[in-house]
């Protein structure tokens, strides 16, 4: 297996979630119908993101939004990583992504372990941490292409999920992710270059579109960038090709995983999660 | 102390050693007199970059090249990171960075840790091992200003060095460099923008400037950066302004460095060096 079509699926999300569920559905099926083997949705797909939306299209899972998914997982024969929605578990929100197998199994579920709080002066204030509680586990599915690492939005800031994704055998890595009109245009496209480059891995993040009228208005941007950090595709429906002969190429010319010096630091993971 | 400025040197560098090492000189003395307090000078400054190159040129230390820093740090009164020059100790070469404080006194040397060794088809190959033996030390210093952590060019792809130096409680990398035309247009900036965003650190680099007949041409593109990864200089002599005040705010505003999951991950050095 030398590569593989990654489809990537930029989705309008409203405030109405059967609408939402059924354009993702479709638009997993026209991915699928490209050749696609792994498609990617937005975070918050399902629901308009913001705290005040959370707790009000929370979903128990398994639930409506994830039975969807995994219908079109089995409908398309995809692995499909259905970008996330605001879980309910025992009284605690939580950011989680699911992972559908092709035959329609459950086979992961992140929960996002870096809320997004930040607090950038006149131009965007966020607290997730006001309504949502953090994951405890690194999350990584294994296909018969390669071995997937999972985050969601903010997770990708930090470099050292990345690092332990790519140590543990990880050759894709994925960011279902709603960056905004700050953060978006200033660091979207520089985190995810980065954490291709420094740990020759393929990169893709999805996003929902952008929708000026929103309470909280997306970058889109959505995005697949190759192990020497050029960006394949940025877009709207994507289908691009994760070639794993030019990663193991890029891997052999520069060879900073061989090169590392392990006599003198470590990356470690201190709690084993499901990964 | 919420800032202060930082010199940056392209210099042009030929085969013959007196000439760079009276042109940086030179240089070193212009950006003190626009006020700089730290002024770093490119890799292989005083001779052409090349493996060889390094044995004919290669110095003890202290030695010829060493005892111009030491002057020219002393006369001017400033930090002078004196990007690298061929070592020779004991037989062996290495690429090191000395560094002089205001009173002319050698306070560090960074060996580089990471040897060039890249072999990209039709485009460069670069085998530095075949010359030159690394370093197993890791480099801080301290200035009245802030900390600093200093790394030599192919070093930079290493994003755990980096880490730690933040950890270790460093505001700004340096990190003199020649990155070349293949590898330069691809990911020197962002590998710079990479650093500072991960780590939310001031970044810079010195390249020697380009010189298209040269045997290894070098990209040039000396820049700064600061934490929220904006470039704020690329130039020839640059002399930027390194804001305390503006890193400590950038820190506030996407607190990444406390939202850390220490619990989960952990970045640490196994082998304590001169840091």
């Amino acid at each position: 297996m030398t590569g593989f079509r990654l489809g990537v699926v930029q989705l309008q999300v409203t405030g109405a979630k059967a609408d939402n569920l059924s354009r993702a559905r479709g638009l997993v099926k026209e991915a699928a119908g490209k050749g696609s083997k792994v498609v990617l949705l937005p975070e918050c797909f399902n629901s308009p993101y913001g705290t005040s939306f959370f707790s009000a299209y929370a979903e128990r899972i398994p639930g409506e939004s994830t039975q969807v998914l995994s219908e079109a997982a089995r409908e398309n024969k995809v692995y499909l990583v259905g970008g996330s929605i605001p879980e309910e578990d025992g009284g605690k929100l939580y950011n989680s992504c699911t992972v559908f197998a092709p035959d329609g199994e459950l086979i992961l579920k992140h929960r996002k372990i870096h809320l997004f709080d930040i607090d950038v002066p006149g131009k965007i204030r966020f607290q997730e941490s006001e309504t949502l509680s953090p994951g405890d586990s690194l999350s990584v599915f294994e296909t018969p292409f390669c071995k997937v690492g999972v985050g969601i939005c903010y997770d990708m800031r930090f470099a050292e999920l990345a690092q332990l994704y790519s140590r543990k055998g990880c050759q894709l890595l994925l960011y279902p992710g709603a960056f905004n009109m700050t953060t978006g245009p200033a660091h979207w496209e520089l985190l995810q270059r980065g954490r291709a480059l420094d740990n020759q891995v393929y990169v893709a993040t999805a996003s929902p579109a952008r929708d000026e009228t929103a309470s909280y208005v997306a970058w889109g941007h959505s995005t697949v960038v190759n192990p020497w950090a050029a960006v394949l595709d940025c877009i709207i429906v994507s289908t691009s090709c994760v070639y794993l002969q030019y990663l193991a190429d890029i891997r052999q010319q520069i060879p900073i995983t061989a090169q590392r010096r392990d006599d003198l630091y470590a990356v470690t993971s201190v709690q084993e999660g499901s990964g």
